[in-house]
């Protein structure tokens, strides 16, 4: 834990004290999004003092040449870099001529901010005192609009307290922005067009290269004390700015405001001629609206999110205000509502990573989603990757496979690779397995086998495809081998044999294999369309059987426990315990090539097959393991904490589990990582709620029932959480020592909780 | 072999004919240099075809910010490179007001290049019809004086064949240049002062960042049939060019010629506030001699170096010309004058690589110098990496590691690291060994163990230091490991075990242990000395010994060989003759991933080892090994067919050394692996003399003398080289059937032939 200044609350993120050193950290932890697009909670007057500027179109990305020092054949040509895009937020506001900034003025006292997640509002109050001795209180609303999610608000209120002023805002947007993460310094945005139209205003700007079109525009009405007043707004416009400045006399106590509605049109929306006619329309919408009605309608957008999405946590305030944190995040982040966008691991908080598409989408986000949405936003998740999986294809094919073998990209905009480490890019291909994974988790969890069929069957063949090409044979171990991986644990690299890739490369084949048959049998008119357009035959899936059957995985008589990879043994085993603290973060401490060797482990690497494939294994399997895996773990990915706390209390080892939870919960808020001003983590986000439903909650999905084991840190009181089971919604409340069920619908719903069967009826609350 | 134009010549690298497509290449093979300085074969008269400009100042370098895509602990900040210098070749011809273009003129005839290797110059001739109708005949020799290194020499003769015409020659300075090889397309020079005197002109720049001060200098005289002629320059100036145009008419069929003296003084040589006098007074000393006494000095300098450095080769031209073009090279690049200079990869023929030392200078380079030149000159550069010690103790700091341990740079200018990719820079650590193997091979061929109390024994306690402290001691095993590494065989990275690491780590810290005890017995006050400096104790050693001894070298039972690494019988072990031409070279065809899982093998790595400690092993050891690993060798770097070629001669397979010969010493003249146009692969060359003199030679030293077990192959009549031994001078003739020494001194020299002792007596032809 290396920041402790969010003030613990049950729906707010709250920080008191105005602070220039936290500055940036507060950017990331307050960020607004709406799915659509987001932006770091940067001030909209000046400020001088050090900030990192970031507003994010969803979807709209560069393609930066690639910037490495070796070049390696394979590597690909760009990484799609997340990109800062015109701001529509900026308001310069001068006071008597004075520019208010908080960096340079007298004094700033009474500051708070509050990002409000019930609604779904950004505030920020304080009072300042000018170098020209004016004092006065401001306080400033901001939200991205869920209703209307081209469109953001801004109140922006100045109330002069020692002596009669006059205000000026001068309300801008800017295109002529730059991107702290370059890697060339190329200039990203072309700006075309810079429009005055009445009170509205607009700029036109496409990226570079991407051609992606956006038109950025704003909208402003001023009043004093809370009624509208007619301001002739003065207009200036360069090349890539356009500010309306509007001056107005306010007496002591009075207050004058500025509300700003501001926002982007995109092409991937619109056609790119009409950009600012959409604009015009969608700022009508929103000025008609008025700033107090948009809000209001935010208000119950976000509570039909809460409704069932929230989980409460009695008793413990910091773990309540950390999974709202992350489940509004996630929400802020991805909505299900567009095809062509995934969950980027920054989300709209930062630029770093680049890329929109991780395997953490699979791996840790889909179950997140799948339970509190409708199973369609899910279904569109699988759907993206079978859209790229021609690219996939393409990729393997770079790197020598052939016959329609797919390996998806570990990064991606567009379905093609843009990352470019060898060892992660070329090697780390357990990624594969999780897109095949997440095609058998949701037909699990949503009992919707037709996805499979009508897509999932193409790419879990081109990922079978992978893995038998992939694998070797190794005349020495009369096994296949596969060489030259780096598996989830990134702290290894280039190892042979890693057992949790060699695992799910054989479960992704019988799989493939399974599924074919499932097809052949029930859906017979996709069957022959796949098996003719994959010109697959049973031949081929046997060679792809033979491999799997015959999959080597390494393994210690001595501990009993499959090994993370050949060698592991010939490590020196000392225990993150028995390290000395000042070498942590090894990452941040240790060169790469010392990291190599020891045995820390940076997150689930055994213990993830054992996460995914639970029911493959015993309980006291997963003990050994765990035992055995988690003393060398050293936690230091965002992905790493959640798996470990589900699988303590599996364990039943309340208070590990609960201090994971912790880690992964409040990871950005209490900023573990010393890194939370470069943005959040949201992928791992789910990760959280994973802690809470599949761990302490103990849900899983076994032979088409929920499935629970409740259990309950002690330092809570209880909790709660809902789920979306196969359309039914299910309430599922824990205290000291009960659980209680509850139905919302018109069905019984069967459920296993500590093994016994229990049938919830609709409406009736059922204690266990 | 992708080239095939130079015409086979013994004393001469020669081409006929122009060839636009051939420049680049040509300007590498034809390059000049003399320690000092060196320049690639561009033309001096304008060129605007395809060529890649480079001069270059032994020594003079430019810290270029390190370009990598993700950053890991540990990197350096810089990667030292080469630097293009200011030019002071360049001669604009006008013939009648046309400018003379190779590329743009009407017709090129007659167009031949000699690079003539016993003399040590460049020339040039061709007649050309310019666009104005003129014929004119050129002829231009050039050299880079070896008397006076920091001055060369250009004679430019035009013949008009067709008529009268005026000939304008303007002859110019430039530090206007660029590299082709910059990360940031940072400016390299700063130009300080453009200075004309007189008939001498100056060009002095600073390098930015590290502020080597040079000053780059001409003067020119115009020639009429070989008679000097007053001639008024127009002088042209601008911040970093300054220019002296020359007019002269010349009737059909008479010469008109410029000859003109250029070069660098350096402030590694003087004061830098005195660059200009230095500079002015070399000229004087040039062009008081002129051209022709200055080249009679070139033709004495070069023989001198060509009676003990000629390898003669007789019945095979190819053959011949290739083992002077690498013993030309060698000696163009290092003559072992300076402390500060070593022998960088692409000497002065290219940017590629940067820096000046690898671990090529000990592996390869050394056995060369030591043989053909003073014992003097291989003691220098052994004193270079003791100079660095510190630097070295650093760079260890760097990785973690403690207490004097030391870990040589991959690559460096000046003792410390830059080079950038981890599985190089921070695991490919068996360089460490060759840096102490050097000081043995020193001891063992020169018998001077002075170097050793005076300075190599602080070298081998921070060698030995390092390999007690990276390996770890396996439980599983109950040995010490050595992980993740790189070996010799860059296709492999981050093994674990890697043979030939473990044993030269092995061996190092016995052989320092061994001269610690010598030390102790023979020279007390340098042991007290060097103990206390290093604050090493007995038990210390005790502890390395420890290591030593309980080494793990990884073997197969099945094989009867030691593996290049663990796993290494994982592979799917499919010889390089089974493997598909269209795949090679593997490097430019596969992705790196593949790359490494495969068995293929770039240069000698486990027979690396088997070149150094041949004597520990018996001739069918090295037989097994070789048979096992060389059907899996792509010979990929260019220090890979030497090492081949020497045990393929001393297991009797002539026609297989034969070949590995050929493609080591004719490398770069007939481009095997398409990149002559980069530069030429300088350390290698030095490989080629081994080929002979320890290959087909088979000369080795055993017990203070010298042995012999000649060979030859059947394409050739005979051969024979000279070694300086211990000061005797003993050649070696080897014809058909026969082998005769002579020895040059006033001493009998014990040798020992094919296992029977010869004595040679001084001036007496003993055939054997």
């Amino acid at each position: 834990m290396n920041l402790d200044y969010i003030i613990p609350n049950a729906w707010s993120i709250i920080e008191e004290g105005f602070d220039p050193n936290k500055v940036k950290a507060s950017e990331s932890i307050f960020s607004l999004g709406n799915g659509a697009m987001g932006q770091r909670a940067n001030f909209e007057e000046r400020y001088s003092g050090p900030t990192f500027q970031g507003s994010y179109i969803a979807g709209v990305y560069y393609p930066d040449k690639t910037r490495v020092g070796w070049w390696k054949n394979g590597y690909p040509e760009y990484f799609a870099k997340v990109l800062n895009a015109p701001s529509w937020i900026g308001i310069n506001v001068m006071i008597n001529d004075e520019t208010l900034d908080l960096y340079t003025c007298k004094k700033v006292e009474n500051f708070k901010r509050e990002l409000n997640m019930k609604e779904g509002w950004l505030f920020r109050s304080f009072t300042v005192t000018l170098q020209n001795d004016v004092e006065v209180e401001v306080n400033v609303k901001r939200f991205l609009s869920l209703t209307e999610d081209e469109v953001g608000a801004i109140n922006y209120e100045v109330k002069p307290l020692n002596s009669d002023i006059k205000v000026t805002f001068q309300s801008y947007l800017d295109s002529g922005i730059t991107n702290e993460d370059t890697n060339w310094d190329d200039q990203f945005w072309d700006t075309q067009d810079v429009v005055q139209d009445g009170e509205k205003a607009f700029i036109k700007a496409k990226t570079m290269k991407t051609e992606f079109h956006t038109c950025t525009f704003m909208e402003s009405r001023i009043f004093l004390n809370g009624t509208s007043v007619e301001s002739n707004a003065e207009v200036d416009k360069t090349s890539n700015k356009i500010a309306f400045t509007y001056a107005q006399d306010a007496k002591q106590g009075e207050t004058v405001a500025i509300h700003k509605f501001g926002g982007y049109t995109v092409d991937r929306n619109h056609d790119k001629d009409q950009l600012i006619n959409a604009a015009s329309s969608v700022l009508d919408t929103a000025v008609n609206a008025g700033f107090s009605n948009l809000l209001e309608s935010q208000k119950e957008a976000w509570a039909k999110i809460w409704d069932m999405a929230d989980i409460t946590i009695d008793g413990d305030l910091k773990a309540q205000q950390g999974i709202r944190f992350n489940i509004f995040h996630l929400n802020q982040t991805y909505l299900g509502t567009d095809p062509q966008l995934n969950i980027g691991p920054k989300g709209f908080t930062g630029e770093k990573y680049g890329g929109s598409t991780y395997w953490d989408t699979e791996a840790y986000c889909i179950p997140f989603y799948m339970a509190t949405k409708d199973q369609s936003v899910a279904r569109m998740l699988l759907t993206y990757r079978y859209k790229h999986l021609e690219k996939a294809i393409e990729n393997a094919e770079k790197l020598g496979f052939k016959n329609g073998a797919a390996l998806y990209p570990m990064v991606t905009m567009n379905g093609e690779e843009c990352h470019n480490e060898w060892e992660i890019t070329f090697e780390e291909i357990h990624r594969n397995g999780a897109i095949a994974f997440a095609i058998y988790n949701y037909f699990r969890y949503t009992g919707d086998f037709s996805y499979v069929p009508e897509m999932g069957l193409e790419v879990l063949i081109g990922i079978a495809r992978f893995w038998h090409q992939r694998a070797t044979f190794s005349t020495y171990r009369n096994k296949y081998v596969i060489l030259g991986v780096t598996g989830p644990n990134e702290y290894e690299n280039n190892i042979n044999n890693n057992w949790y890739t060699n695992y799910i490369a054989q479960w992704c084949i019988k799989y493939a294999a399974e599924c074919i048959d499932k097809v052949e049998a029930d859906y017979n008119t996709d069957y022959t369309r796949v098996m003719n357009k994959a010109k697959l035959s049973k031949a081929e899936v046997k060679e792809w059987l033979e491999v799997a059957n015959n999959m080597y995985f390494p393994h210690s008589e001595e501990h009993n426990v499959f090994l993370q990879q050949d060698g592991f043994l010939d490590k020196e085993l000392i225990t993150v315990a028995d390290l000395d603290k000042s070498q942590r973060p090894i990452n941040q401490k240790w060169s790469w090539d010392r990291i190599l060797r020891s045995p820390y482990i940076k997150q689930a690497d055994t213990l993830q097959g054992f996460y995914f494939f639970e029911d493959h294994f015993s309980t006291e399997e997963l003990e050994r393991h765990f035992d055995f895996y988690e003393p060398f773990t050293v936690h230091e990915s965002s992905l790493s904490p959640c798996v470990h706390s589900i699988q303590a209390a599996k364990l039943d080892r309340m208070e590990q589990a609960y201090t994971f939870y912790l880690r992964t919960s409040r990871l950005d808020l209490d900023d573990y990582n010393h890194e939370v001003h470069e943005g959040l983590h949201i992928t791992s986000m789910a990760g959280t709620w994973m802690s809470i439903v599949e761990g302490f909650g103990g849900m899983r999905v076994k032979d088409n029932m929920l499935t629970f084991e409740p259990r309950i840190p002690e330092q809570w009181e209880g909790y709660s959480f809902k789920v979306n089971f196969r359309n039914q919604i299910l309430k599922v409340i824990v205290n000291q020592g009960k659980t209680h069920f509850e139905v919302d619908g018109d069905q019984d719903l069967q459920i296993v909780v500590n093994g016994e069967n229990v049938t919830i009826s609709p409406n009736n609350l059922v204690t266990v």
